[in-house]
């Protein structure tokens, strides 16, 4: 219904984003997306604020598998009457490892809250997500931001192919990691950075201006069920959909967190790039743990001393990790996003 | 100096030792220890408090090698009036890797801050610290604290010779390990757990009463240049022996660490024996890695969320892990036994 509804409107939003691409005062983002329904919800509020241009998609595996990645990715555009952005597929495994466990246990077997949304009727880009990524941030040097809501594998492949990347790219926005916490795969690790720990070590250590917002962070930002019923009830375009999606949603965090409400981990993600005053960060070097027991640790020295010695994370490029968020700020913006009529 | 005239007092403090072994209200403790200087400290403080009879010394490597901690502790025991303690030795190396870095640098070339003192007169026991350990533990079943100061080499060996000594020992006070914070050696791991993982992870997972006392709890307890000043004025008998050799310590603190005072990590180890109301606690399955970047690394699974099928974390027995300390309460508690007239 929603989808149908948004796609009449979508000519008229065709010349408006032809208009904006001119604009530079816009942020020019490519989301890398396993959609997911906080992806989607992220998805959403990029599409509302007035200071992004979404110049592409590109999918990984992660909360779904690839192929489902790219069928909800090309459905989201559709939906909300952005047919003409692109989305361009990665690879259906990571770097090194056989594909991890898919998360159909908190989004569904469709990724959406088994909602099961019709069929996209657009097709996925020509070229690969690191090709898609390498293109645009070649076109555009400095200005991209790229914003990582699943495993680094796309952002990996885009270095490995063309050094470059590292340097033209304005920003990789990244949720992910476990800072001095819990991970939430197991105690260890948390499930971007699990999905695929050796490209989350080679992106963290590529000298990339790179921010991440870990989950010690966005578990903080919650909505119980009276937020995502002010949502459905808002008026807003997406607020019904957004609701019936985050039912299966809800019940997963009440059944395996034992509490009333739903993470925004992504959403929380996706305020960071439109408002970073709502954080604190600290810099500092990250490695990630690719053996062991821990795999897909991510640890970050603080630079609170002087090592005797050098050690993994000497000489290591410096990244910009959230240290605390203004939860009550997050959760308000992201609601307006989202009620947006 | 000091040495001397103690050992003067030793027939005296014999017969002392001889009576209170027989008061069966006076806890039962050996201390596993690498002297080293925090050592030093909480050997002291286990001496003047009223509560402990020191029934023996086990050493390790770790602060000192093997043959100089040894040495260290029969010279502590000796200098204190205490020449009837046996001291026995353990291994010069971890259970499955190469003797890890001696700390010298902290603790000086002759582990007490190069102050050098005179060769102790007694010998080492005949016994390996594992069988010393075993044969208290086995006479005196759950009645022995064991309080371990350096790498967990030998609590595992006794472990691995006997699984009986996991219920036979009555607990295990640890100090070691970084939980949700930095390390000492490097951004990974504190110096005692990296000094042998595999024994940490074989300790921690064995079913022990074991607490467990991580340098974000130490590290907020100091001594500054005031305080020590205090220790060598106070009349105290060991107050210049303190002092004397904490210069070296609290020079590497004011080098590594940039702040005028010393880290009383040993010490707050003991003052969770002699005062456990100081901390507070959280019992969780404990883990260490023991491969890739992390080694050394300890993580404790909080049991605040429900994981979704296995992983490492998974049936182990829970230990007790120091989550907050009264540092001025344990301060207080160091520095009065350490002023013991």
């Amino acid at each position: 219904m929603v989808g149908e509804e948004t796609m009449d409107r979508s000519a008229d939003l065709m010349a408006e984003y032809v208009e904006v691409s001119k604009n530079p005062a816009r942020k020019r983002v490519i989301i890398d997306t396993d959609p997911g329904i906080d992806d989607m919800m992220a998805i959403f509020m990029a599409f509302e604020a007035p200071g992004i241009e979404v110049i592409g998609l590109t999918t990984i595996f992660g909360n779904v598998d690839i192929d489902l990645a790219t069928k909800n990715a090309l459905h989201l555009c559709e939906m909300t009457g952005h047919p003409e952005i692109p989305v361009a597929e990665g690879p259906s495994e990571p770097l090194k490892r056989v594909k991890p466990r898919i998360a159909y246990f908190v989004h569904g077997s469709d990724g959406l809250g088994n909602t099961f949304q019709a069929n996209p009727k657009g097709q996925k880009s020509s070229k690969s997500a690191a090709d898609f990524l390498l293109e645009k941030v070649a076109e555009f040097p400095g200005e991209v931001t790229v914003v990582a809501l699943g495993p680094l594998t796309n952002i990996a492949l885009a270095i490995q192919k063309d050094p470059n990347f590292v340097k033209n790219i304005g920003q990789l926005v990244v949720l992910g990691g476990a800072f001095n916490a819990s991970g939430n795969v197991n105690p260890a690790a948390e499930a971007n950075i699990f999905g695929d720990p050796e490209a989350a070590d080679l992106v963290f250590t590529s000298g990339m201006d790179t921010l991440v917002i870990g989950i010690s962070l966005t578990t903080q930002v919650i909505f119980n069920d009276q937020d995502l019923s002010e949502i459905r009830d808002s008026g807003g375009k997406y607020g019904k959909y957004i609701y019936d999606c985050c039912r299966f949603y809800h019940d997963f965090h009440l059944e395996s967190d034992h509490f009333d409400g739903i993470f925004l981990h992504d959403p929380t993600c996706m305020a960071a790039l439109l408002d970073p005053s709502l954080f604190t960060y600290r810099k500092g070097a990250v490695r990630v743990e690719t053996e062991g027991l821990c795999v897909g640790y991510t640890l970050l020295d603080m630079g609170l001393k002087n090592w005797v010695g050098k050690n993994h994370w000497t000489g290591v490029p410096l990244i910009d990790v959230g240290m605390t968020v203004d939860a009550d700020g997050v959760r308000s913006l992201v609601k307006k996003l989202l009620c947006s009529p």
